[in-house]
């Protein structure tokens, strides 16, 4: 089951550098995980801002609660969930021409 | 160079089934063209609504523009484009780990 | 999996009553069958407009768009879904007191 | 009476882990107490945000404005109120199949 | 219990005068029946606009759906309905000097 | 001249609960003050909120603002102001039947 | 009793040129005779739009609407009205240097 | 060249009284110098709040941005500048009658 | 003296072809006349939609307003306006190195 | 490959000058490297704010990010990236003419 996530990040300007160095490190140490683990299936930035587009994966939406909850920045954090499915139109893709490009 | 693009289609209420149906198929054999192609990477069924969230390959924004105008629907879209690229998070983990998981 | 979901339907002011009661009946009609398969879990009216709350149940995103599609309705609709879980605050009711109040 | 409530809670993101925690459990007691009631209905977890949706019942409105007021995260809330009845269609229902499904 | 009623009537501009007089007449008539019921207790012209601030009093929630679907207008009103209590401050001035001021 | 004002006031989470009473009662006091002389004509508390909508009375333009302006927790408020006048309804109701409801 | 006044006029894309000019002709014979009666005091047309700013005068919120509503173009009109008073620094100029510049 | 400006201040509640009025008084003082090389041509009140509707005048566009930003309250300003010229229904009124009403 | 200016045009969606083609080459003809004389000084195609950014260049208000009314597909534009001047960081740029880089 | 980008500098209203000048400064600087190099193609300041439109090109998505991100007064930016290319009606243009103005 897959949501399709937009992460906002709204981190005070005034923070100095050595903490917000702290808080990515952490941040892609905790993705990483996730994404080791296949909870956090894609992650694109968003050009230009402290912002990305993610493919989540869950088992459960008590799972997609506790992966997004996780996240070090999740304080700071404004989050969009949108549930996708297949679209039929890859559906029919598949049937004719076999797997879709790899992204 | 990948874009998220979501695309919300709004066709009025009353057309006739034969209508609507012409339409959905001229819309999922462009797109096919498109994906067997490389431009229409994926796309995703936005659950519950004649939309979806995609990402687009193009290598121009020329080009781009050309293949979103092609399709069938194109006159009834609402269409918003987001530029994207590799999050760092995800090239910390090609690193360590090496792909990240197939969405 | 549970799902809230916010419907209002966006009928033309101008429809015949005849259209208007045989296109609400046939949405009852509808909605009664998916209450009887326990998709549509409970609707609420929402005082003064033709919207409404209502609880949805899948077992997966592709039965809740397949079942949010099949309602006679849904071209005129505007949907805004909502993945819920538990409360917290629920779950620790439930271990302190037992089952919450029926609604 | 009935209503759906959703609540956003806006904490800042600085609170000691302490104060949170403090603030989290007399959230819930409070919630607890207003459930064992029968004021506070039924309380959904908005998944990935510290938001609810709740269904709240009151045999008025002084009392619903007091009950909301009470609880100790009052002062960070964005509450949004819909006055709700039963549907139509699960009246229908009701006459012709029993009780709907338990949610 | 009472209710503040926003309502904005969205009638088409090309209309002939002879529906729009009728339809403005209807709607007057079922104002004033609900008026002389105590269920429409005031109701403000807002000034430059097809549209009204309403005081609706209901002893349920179900009698103020019923009332509002009961105006012909009411296929082309947006409505926004706000649940309202005495105010503190008012509760006090009766304390200490008697009734408001009649509005 | 009468106006709907509707007022939010959003006050920091974090006052103690001595400035915070203090506030309220200089702002009830200040109310009553405007009650008496008729300017404040009523005052309906919005369910959950701290927020009221209220009729308001004025002569003139500049007395609205002064009025308003005169409020303790004035530059915490939002206030919206919309001129309203007796509705063509509630005149043909007196006509035909006398005083509306009071309310 | 001054108000600024915008108006912007959604006319259809198709109206045939004659209708169009007549209406535009009526428009300005209406705003003239209420110009000269003083209580259009002032118009100005937003660069691009079929839109305008305006200080409209009134004796009373009566008559504020029945002017506005008297424009042939009424019907197809989005206004918002904002009440204005003479500003405190304009007053405090016309202490010391008398009236402020023509506009 | 005429401009509609509206301007929403926004300062902090919590500033003390000596710090408010010096603002107050020093953002007077610059408004009356503007006025008296005619460039803030006329400044209202927005009724209520500490906002404001102007026409400014400027005979370059570089001039324009230079007479804002002189503004002493201009960092804590929401600003919205409207390109506006003679509207054609005042046009006409000078032709057949003269100069408009004075505003 | 230049404005910024995006116009996102909405045409319905079932013109027949041939119309829809007369209606661009009236516009882009309309366009390269106004580019001849230097009032539309560039153009940008949004990606993706009948939109575009624009630099459009005018001696007075009055000369852009006509300008942007005489579009062929002026009635059925969204038009928002932007003054704009040299940035700061621009001028600098000239003083040091000269011209900045085409667009 | 170029990009309109509009960028919305929200600095808190008490910084002092020295921090705000210094600021400013380095903003200065970076963004003369940039157009030196020609990444930032050209900027506009808008009217009456610390905002500006800018063209900006990059050979990749990811070389914008970094230019983007490369600015001092980043953090406390909002950006709005809309990506841009020649408008069929500039290239008609330059068939039939040559260039078009320099902006």
């Amino acid at each position: 089951m897959q949501f399709m996530v937009r992460i906002d990040v709204r981190l005070p300007g005034d923070w100095p550098k050595e903490r917000l160095d702290a808080m990515v490190e952490a941040e892609m140490d905790r993705g990483n995980e996730l994404m080791r683990e296949g909870r956090q299936v894609r992650l694109w930035r968003i050009v230009g801002l402290r912002s990305n587009f993610g493919i989540w994966q869950a088992d459960t939406l008590e799972e997609l609660h506790e992966t997004l909850g996780s996240m070090p920045m999740h304080p700071w954090m404004d989050i969009e969930i949108t549930p996708i499915i297949e679209h039929p139109g890859v559906a029919r893709f598949r049937e004719r021409y076999g797997d879709p490009p790899a992204c």
